[in-house]
């Protein structure tokens, strides 16, 4: 009889808890993740048609390593390599160059999805080494199918042409999703 | 007996679990909502007194949307649509247009409360379509009353007076409260 | 035995409840809590290699408090007051002048950690009256050792040299930790 009881209690306890896992979240691995690349045509006041960004402020002279070039851009961002495939959200936002010794951005973008599969924007930002490898940056906050939500987006730059052209792979990984 | 106990258990797991509200959040309504008006005075040059914003770059000729133009802006933030009422808050930041295609901004905004009803801060980021009727941006964090909130505003362009002046209706909703 | 049976379910629902707290916080008291001083050196155009921020755009004359005064930092970051003590992080970030009436600013910053006590960013993003004896300004995200993490830090002008120095104590309360 005892024993039933603990069963029914036992029950209980595991329903309050489910209700709770709503608003809980497993930090050990993502509750969504994928991958993205980011493509940045800059503008070269003879290439309208194509360029995604614009330099709005020129390096001062700080340094050998554009310190002080503020950037806008709205670029495409597709799942695979290919430029030309079609976008499933732009990244709006800006990066400056913040370095005297090397090659640094300071950066804030906002990913706005609008197909078929996600509409909603997440923002990230962060710090973003451009001399490594990879680098981690934060994703703050997400409105849309992202309401909410926060998590990592690690940068790799995938293939840069000179000052003309950069591929940045964006590996997402949202660690709240509601 | 064995029920009294039971009885005795679930009120225990009850006390935890309340004790754990304090931390868990309901997403479904919001745990604080409100409507601000945030009115906008473009600077001219000629009205210093009344200015609140001021563009600092203008345009740079990529395309026909203002591409590039960036504002910085210590905006009244009223309880109605009246200018004239006494503010409860400024809106404290920038924003800049980014796309070729249309008007469309990206904004970072600090509302700044200074009143007898609230003290403290939250901040808003996001893109900005400006031409669609409503904006959901996201609430990324606070402090004071605000303390490490996080949520949703709604923008709508409620008034549009040529460059001269706009009023943003904001519907804001947040869904953690400390 | 109902007795027992009681404890043993007790025993259940704390460890469930224990799984739990490890995304759970307790706001009455930080996670992590430490103080930091930031060292700012604007350029001057002769002090390439003192300089530690830039102005990138000038006071655009409205008002007389700097207003649209637009400064990019890569700034020292040190456990004591000695600008020569031994950097624990950079912080790299933007402030602007934004009000007519009296000097204040907004700012973005990320305090970037490269020691081998710790690595890893979290972003700072908040008005920042710098009137006021101290400020508190958000904190809403962060990568590696301050994964996600989410708090408050409280800004002090510690010494403040004409336009060429400050240095700013940063009191960092963290209330989210992973």
């Amino acid at each position: 009889m005892a024993k039933e009881i603990s069963k029914h209690i036992l029950s209980y306890v595991l329903v309050l808890l489910l209700l709770y896992e709503t608003v809980s979240f497993d930090l050990k691995k993502p509750c969504k993740s994928f991958v993205l690349y980011q493509h940045n045509i800059a503008y070269d006041s003879d290439n309208t048609d194509n360029a995604t960004s614009a330099t709005i402020l020129n390096p001062l002279g700080l340094g050998s390593f554009l310190f002080g070039k503020f950037v806008i851009f709205d670029n495409p961002v597709t799942m695979d390599q290919n430029y030309l495939s079609k976008p499933v959200a732009r990244a709006q936002g800006f990066f400056f160059y913040n370095k005297k010794s090397n090659f640094n951005i300071w950066v804030a973008c906002t990913l706005v999805f609008n197909s078929t599969q996600h509409k909603g924007t997440f923002t990230i930002m962060d710090a973003n080494p451009i001399i490594e490898p990879t680098r981690d940056l934060s994703i703050v906050g997400g409105t849309g199918d992202f309401f909410m939500t926060r998590g990592m987006a690690t940068f790799k730059s995938d293939l840069i042409q000179g000052g003309k052209y950069f591929r940045l792979k964006m590996d997402i990984k949202l660690y709240e999703c509601y």
